[in-house]
């Protein structure tokens, strides 16, 4: 299996290699890709040091068999004709083709089907906050179709990329040694603060990240349902967090759910307040799953549940999820 | 006005100090009490120097015309009948008597009145969390009868008291230096983390700072209405912030209740996302009012609204909000 990386050294990209590492990933031949910034810089994989190339239109693409992108959506709409031309499915982590009829977007644990019907040979990977929320959902959706979700997000520096986890870490650092506080990659300070934006606003008043949260998880989840989504970031460093009510067709008691989501693929419960035992961004980074725990009634709504859940934006979020489907195709003989 | 500050020391302590200072509010007399380990401390006020005497039971408080305590329920519950003997009226912050039927529940800006009909001679100052949202639920409520609400809340270390927020500087000081992270006044680490947790956890799952919401909002606002709340411990120091979600008997509209907001006593309207301007701990900690922001259609009720807040938790989560109760009394004629 030819496998290649494109953003090779951003957040994501360097997650790709840490999952594919750890995996037993059937790798012959990697190839990374970067911009003109990262080519050159070499990274370590398996005990082999591999050189970024530039990324360019051309045959760069003949012969690789899976390619993971997260370069940003420009840089895969651009590049999506090279990448996909000879054959190799692109497994995109951008927002570029997401909401495409003709683009699958798939969590494993979902809808892995759909990763086989690209006519485009791409295959979207769901925006983080997304992914980590319909891991949990699914199990309880099978239960009792899912009506209505309200959710509101804890979302690390992470989701704004390498370059703004450092950021927030330099913050800390600057107000401690008194000096002016440097804002670069967030609208705001976020250092002892909470920042409630992440992305642009569209006009009906709801960001594009809570917009993500509404379409792509009835996309995922073949489903009529309702979110209505409120995005925030906070000062964690890679790891999100979300508190989630849902409203489904009959009442699922809280003994059902943790049942459900104990049993559930990708997901830990890790409910036991009286312990002190609930999902936490601190305990969550690194992680694989996705960790739910506070689960109760909704006091509000007879038909309703409520819970919280962690989980690591960079591995779940983004790398995990692409490489799970990757294995999905291989594992159905459905990669070429 | 003979005037008594009972908890002196504390974060609201200090906090009754400043409002009190700042306010034109009528003054003949200051006491200051506190526990043995505050007893002895000096604080100034309006150029004179004060200082605290030990909380004892007897006679200290013949004279007092308005007692402010904020000591805790214990300490509350145990003074209760010293404070109160010879007419002082008590405004406590403590969650000792809030739900007592004979103690009224006030936030000025929704039940003013309530305050006039007080049998034992105390009136009971909300939890912050809870004096916060109605502040921005009762114009709202004005238009239309709000039948649920679903609430998370993003709170600072204030919450925990003063030396909780010297425990997160402390953790990122810490941190940085490379150090072993001091955990005391939290259940878990709270830098770089989020706690979901505030108080102890009820029977049904709930804490009972989200109980308090549910409950005190009820007999604040005289109403039905049903809460569910995630109750959330964030890396700010001293402001809360809160996301909400109503339905409500028929639709509002955006329009309609920025309007009724931004007419509000008690809330600025902080609603101008294109230009990144909506509520946030950093800018709102020190104020004295609600700020609203991000009003949109709930996109999963056709009777929602969903919206943002975030408002000083020592000031009118606490100490202004008693002072104000205060305040109505002597508007009215009513202290004694």
């Amino acid at each position: 299996m030819k496998v290649a990386i494109v953003g090779a050294s951003g957040a994501v990209g360097q997650e790709f290699l840490r999952v594919l590492a750890e995996k037993d990933f059937p790798i012959d031949e990697l190839v990374l890709f970067g911009s003109e910034r990262s080519a050159g810089r070499t990274y370590k994989f398996r005990d082999k040091e591999y050189e970024v190339k530039l990324l360019r239109h051309g045959d760069d693409f003949k012969g690789v068999d899976i390619a993971f992108t997260s370069a940003g959506a420009g840089i895969s709409k651009e590049y999506a004709g090279d990448i996909t031309r000879y054959g190799a499915v692109m497994i995109d982590n951008s927002s570029a083709f997401r909401m495409d009829d003709d683009v699958p977007l798939v969590v494993p644990e979902c809808n892995a089907g759909d990763a086989l019907n690209r006519p485009r040979g791409i295959i979207a990977n769901p925006n983080c906050t997304t992914i980590m929320m319909v891991v949990a959902l699914q199990p309880l959706e099978n239960l009792s179709h899912i009506r209505r979700i309200h959710v509101a997000s804890y979302q690390s520096a992470s989701g704004a990329g390498a370059a703004a986890m450092a950021e927030l870490q330099q913050q800390y650092g600057e107000i401690i040694a008194g000096q002016p506080v440097t804002v670069k990659k967030f609208p705001h300070q976020l250092a002892y603060n909470v920042i409630p934006q992440i992305d642009v606003f569209q006009p009906n008043g709801y960001t594009k990240e809570e917009m993500k949260m509404f379409n792509e998880t009835r996309k995922i989840m073949h489903s009529d349902v309702r979110c209505s989504a409120m995005c925030v970031r906070v000062s964690s460093l890679r790891a999100h967090s979300e508190s989630v009510w849902i409203e489904t067709e009959r009442p699922i008691s809280v003994e059902e759910a943790q049942r459900a989501l104990a049993a559930a693929p990708g997901v830990t419960l890790h409910d036991d307040p009286a312990n002190l035992v609930y999902p936490m961004p601190l305990d969550t980074a690194g992680k694989d799953d996705i960790f739910v725990g506070r689960v109760r009634k909704d006091l509000a709504d007879d038909c309703g549940l409520t819970f919280w859940l962690s989980g690591d934006q960079i591995r779940k979020g983004a790398a995990l999820n692409a490489v799970q489907i990757a294995e999905y195709l291989i594992k159905v003989g459905n990669v070429k």
